[in-house]
């Protein structure tokens, strides 16, 4: 089949089969397959199962397969000529906890008329439930128009994503021939913040890890011991204090070592978009960006790494006061990493720099928490650019390449473990409340969605 | 009376009688006072009542004197020539748990022979029931040898020591002409360390602040907003960093204002304790002292102010690690303080650092905790030299002049409420592990305690 034939039949059969797709998701949004709550295990299992049955229903050769824990769903459309593609997504959700803080039942999702235009509703509508059905609902559009699904396509959909996907590396190595495609299309991410449709391009690596500052052998009355026995909190807080310097950049050395600067094409995207940090951050409440001096916003949000303290604790922290001295202090860092930046050496500069700030009587010791390298996507892959093209064609508005500040590891594991690069297109929006109550996923975004990766699809597969 | 009048008597009456006083020791200590629990708020009572009968069974006119916590036992002897003097004690004790690290029933007190001599062991033992009545048990000798208590005595127990003495100051301004003396006689401290008699001279005051730092108004997600959006702890942990410099030195402007260097009889004093901080520190698993650089480790325990962090908490600090950046971060923090060091400017030259250290789209807010000036007794009055020759006789060594880092702030309300000077003598020893479990008081505190206010009665009284 050549590229273009019978877009706009799919297309039209997509519109107007819209009231039908919908009811469909309110049936998959109904399944609370919270994957992080026990008590939910076996409504976890039963989306899986509702997911294989309507892939079985469209043609796929669907089945479930399971892990450790919970199982993931792989399908299969007939071979055929042109690119294999996988696409990914998840069908678990988030906890619905504060359960008070929703204006309706969350696993009970209805479509509303709203400011923010017509929604559906629900925990999972737009992470990541509303975003997979697009691409399924493409496929089903395509197969009604032309008798048959697409040829070459793999589908993975986990269901402990937001778990951690504890099993996907696992799946990955045991069914890797199966698994491996030319490109994978990764639908768990957002257009730009304004509603323009984008590919991410990049995406931040991460460290990860714990410090125990650990001085006198217990806690001590700081009336007797004050002034002579060290006090692991301020020994904790003077060596955190030095990891970055005044103008916000980080002080370790070679740390900057393959931080690149973004391409000609990726600056000008960029600076397209108009980004406002003032705004931005004022959603929040805030107003200074407070990133390496003399970068951009968006420079600061997604290409450049960061350090951050993500948690802290040390001595007395109940109501009211007691003057303890405590024996230990614990603190937990992250730094996001960009371009070709090295966890481990990294990792190991850190503690060193901490160390150095331990006297000799004292201990600290270390825990890891996570080490992944940056993603950066070879948009030189003209794919990038047919996808471009195919996303602005439906949106009526130039798409763009961004960056996300977030770390999404499958992309790494399929690099790391399949050899496969990914491709991250996704419709969500900033507003979408995802992880919170009030879920909600733009009508526009499962329709426009939908259509995009039928426009996608033909353009990308070749 | 002349001075010196049946002394020895007193004192051979007080050798015979220590079996029973050990018995009388016990029974006090069988009752569970713990003042923080109300559980126990009969047993408190029952206390009180048990040292009342007591007192009123050597001759004192004894009441107890209800507050709006635990009653306060309040006794007189008859009128005479001389000082008037004021017996302060507490007869409430510290909780016990963890109670599975005793081992024996903490309100089953008995004798036993340790490595460390002969002790009593049981809840109280030391803080302060034990040391409480190693005075009365002076009294009673006195008594049974002269006929007549001691004249121009005034007693007060009280049973909220260990809840932080919320109803003291409220009695003592209504009853301050009925307790008003020439002389507090505190006995809730201790002996030097290695066993030395000693009166404590010198109390640290202190000042305790709250700090909370907020940022943006939620949790954020370090990976969307990691790199733009303010970090509360990271801005908590900058500011903190700045209080101390790299020699121990405290760099508020105006801190040092009010911080006397210590006097010659003190300073010769302190050098015949040949206190070795790497021993001291030792005993805690350390072994540098902290303080500033060129100071004496009892001058950095007992005569140099101080700054401690006490608690600090922020963001994620469960299991695990999540990359959140958090909307807001806390500590509390205090000052020691010397000399006439004033708490209320000190306070805010702190604040005025923090609130400099904080962005203008971020806030800073500090709830107070506490303020009281150290206290330094005057050692001119004749009252220390002649209590502290009567100790040197008693314990066959020189008795020293000390200081201690913590507060006593009954001694700053009686000098505050009642303009009455305060001498405190002990006879704890650092290994008596009050507040924990085991607690002990040694046999040798307690007999020769007792015979220590016999003498250092009949040299202060005059």
């Amino acid at each position: 089949m050549a590229a273009g034939q019978g877009i706009t039949q799919v297309l039209e059969r997509l519109d107007t089969g819209l009231p039908d797709a919908l009811e469909r998701l309110q049936a998959f949004l109904r399944i609370p397959s919270v994957s992080t709550e026990p008590a939910h295990a076996c409504d976890v299992r039963r989306a899986a199962e509702w997911l294989r049955d309507e892939l079985t229903s469209l043609g796929f050769d669907a089945s479930l397969r399971e892990t450790a824990g919970h199982p993931a769903v792989v399908a299969h459309s007939q071979p055929g000529e042109g690119r294999k593609l996988l696409f990914y997504g998840h069908y678990d959700v988030q906890p619905v906890d504060p359960l008070n803080l929703w204006d309706r039942p969350p696993f009970e999702p209805q479509i509303e008329d709203t400011p923010e235009g017509r929604v559906i509703r629900g925990r999972g509508a737009a992470d990541d439930k509303g975003q997979l059905m697009t691409f399924v609902e493409a496929f089903r559009a395509w197969r009604d128009v032309h008798g048959s699904l697409p040829p070459n396509l793999t589908l993975l959909i986990e269901g402990e994503e937001e778990a951690g996907s504890p099993s996907l590396d696992d799946l990955l190595r045991a069914n890797a021939d199966e698994l491996r495609c030319n490109l994978a299309m990764i639908c768990d991410t957002g257009m730009y913040a304004d509603g323009r449709p984008a590919i991410t391009t990049q995406l931040r690596g991460l460290v990860g890890d714990q410090i125990t500052v650990r001085a006198a052998d217990r806690d001590l009355h700081s009336g007797s011991f004050g002034g002579l026995a060290a006090n692991p909190i301020q020994l904790l807080v003077n060596a955190l204090a030095t990891i970055k310097d005044e103008d916000g950049r980080i002080t370790l050395p070679g740390f900057y070592d393959g931080v690149p600067e973004i391409g000609n094409e990726m600056r000008s995207d960029w600076e397209a978009l108009a980004f406002d940090p003032a705004e931005f951050l004022g959603r929040v409440g805030l107003r200074n960006p407070v990133g390496e001096r003399g970068r951009t916003g968006l420079e600061m949000a997604w290409a450049r790494p960061t350090f951050e303290i993500n948690g802290i604790i040390g001595g007395y922290t109940g109501d009211g006061f007691k003057t303890v001295l405590p024996g230990e202090a614990h603190a937990k860092v992250s730094f996001r990493l960009t371009g070709t930046q090295d966890p481990a050496p990294i990792r190991e500069a850190f503690r060193e720099r901490i160390r150095s700030m331990i006297p000799d009587d004292c201990t600290v010791t270390f825990e890891a928490h996570g080490a992944s390298p940056a993603s950066v996507m070879d948009i030189s892959d003209p794919a990038f650019a047919a996808a471009k093209a195919a996303l602005s064609e439906e949106w009526g508005r130039d798409a763009a390449y961004i960056g996300a500040g977030g770390s999404i590891p499958v992309a790494g594991s399929f690099k790391t473990l399949l050899g496969m690069d990914s491709m991250l297109i996704g419709f969500g929006r900033d507003d979408d409340r995802i992880h919170s109550p009030n879920e909600k996923y733009n009508v526009a975004s499962f329709a426009k969605g939908a259509r995009s990766w039928v426009r996608v699809l033909d353009a990308v597969r070749g």
